[in-house]
């Protein structure tokens, strides 16, 4: 297929929407109680987003030919799974005795709006809920590869060691497992299980983890230099905060124009994971996420 | 068996050692990082308790005759997901934001040990680490029950309506539901998870859940009685702590006597469900709950 052929923002834009019809349909609905949990947990989920990590896993499935005939596939469950606990991780790091965030997705942070009891249960229930849903695949394949993001070698892991680092000097390598942990591991997982579920080889899966790693990593360094250059509009969240927090990032590690050029690398590997293909949407995600401005 | 040959104390003791000893294994270590998070799950875990979900998982798994041969056996994992869940559960509740609690099994709480954010993070390393655990047991219908029981219907949905009912007049209806969820639904999933594992038929898994179900919301009722009238050494937390909070308790619903009759009215259902056996381990452990002082 020609590189023309696959329009990224359509891409992307039509498989946003089939994220938020999952996800509203697999939350459970404000009217049931207990409502003021249902009411949080819907807000912060709700909330708009990029829909990155379902994206992702849906890209991986359909390209490893997973079957995508009917309604409330393993793979639906799957994805809608990806963006509660990504969500349940934001609602937690938000909270005061963490980086103490007001905004998020141009809106009021769920403690700030609810109170901070609502928003720890609300984070611990979409936490649960994500394992519930995946569960639901019937692949415990998924549900281990989820539980190993999570844990303390992955995303909480990288929570803890981003808190710990705060106004403390440290190495390239020291915030390169940091990234690898708090973001890398729960886009790679996203990509792998998009493939597990479509029973992919081991050789291509293989192939899309790499590729997992290389954006997963890109995603934070970009992550960082937004707060440095973006448009508060836009990313909807405060920029500058990282180094009002005297946050561990890439650009305060190597300087602006060394985060830059590594984040490039790691998206030209990225695309180099497919260079026996002509052209393929993982490319176009690669360089979406390069390019990104929210 | 004769009502005498069991000898509860024992058979606690015995399974006690177990659970410390899988708990103690299962557990990251402590040298690895991140340190601190570890060492703080570790610490909040390993402070004690009476070890009742997994005991009872045991004990169902051994009444169904499940296969005891071999050690790291599914039954293991279930166990120690089961009390890590449950440790999670009381980190998450005792932050200043939910109960503000700074005793919890005679000494400091994970938060007023360590940190807000630490107890935060290692109350999430442990959810995870327990849905890891519960899938590590290759039964998808076993992680299915964990997240069902965790859920806004379930443990999580308690706490809710347990923060909200505070200083309210609630009805017997309101408190019997908040118990059900908040304790009774980690419990009755502990003596399923447990049958689920040995294969029990329908009509065994049935009648233990009925079991747990009564147990379950008994054990929340003498749990009220004993903020009342429990010995702060023994209880390892403080007394009276219930009333101070407004909270919503079977004692202030009911009053003190009817809540003892409720809870020994749910002790004996308990033990009705095995009326056609002149004895077993589920009438000991009920009568183990009914008196418990802690």
């Amino acid at each position: 297929m020609p590189a023309e052929a696959i329009n990224t923002k359509d891409y992307l834009e039509k498989n946003k929407r089939l994220v938020e019809e999952l996800l509203d349909r697999y939350l459970p609905s404000e009217a049931e109680e207990p409502q003021s949990l249902h009411a949080a947990m819907r807000y912060s989920v709700l909330a708009g987003g990029k829909r990155l990590r379902p994206i992702l896993a849906f890209a991986a499935y359909e390209y490893c030919h997973g079957d995508l005939n009917g309604q409330d596939l393993p793979i639906h469950y799957a994805m809608a799974a990806l963006e509660m606990v990504h969500t349940y991780s934001l609602i937690h790091d938000d909270l005061p005795c963490m980086d103490d965030d007001d905004l998020r997705r141009g809106i009021l942070t769920c403690h700030k709006k609810f109170d901070e009891a609502v928003a720890v249960l609300a984070g611990d229930a979409l936490h649960d809920i994500a394992f519930k849903l995946m569960a639901m695949t019937d692949s415990i394949q998924a549900v281990k590869e989820l539980a190993q993001a999570l844990g303390t070698k992955g995303m909480i892991g990288g929570q803890m060691a981003d808190v710990e680092a705060e106004g403390k000097d440290i190495t390239e390598q020291e915030i390169t497992l940091i990234h690898q942990r708090k973001t890398g591991a729960l886009i790679r997982c996203s990509v792998r299980i998009g493939a597990i579920l479509a029973n992919a080889d081991q050789t291509l899966l293989n192939k899309l983890t790499i590729f997992g790693e290389k954006i997963g990593l890109a995603f934070q360094i970009i992550d960082d230099i937004l707060d440095i250059e973006g448009d508060q509009k836009l990313l909807g969240k405060k920029v500058g905060s990282d180094s009002k927090k005297v946050k561990a990032t890439y650009p305060k590690v190597m300087g602006l124009k060394q985060a830059h050029s590594k984040a490039d690398q790691l998206i030209q590997d990225a695309v180099d994971v497919f260079d026996d293909y002509n052209d393929n949407i993982f490319k176009n995600l690669a360089q979406y996420i390069a390019q990104r401005k929210r």
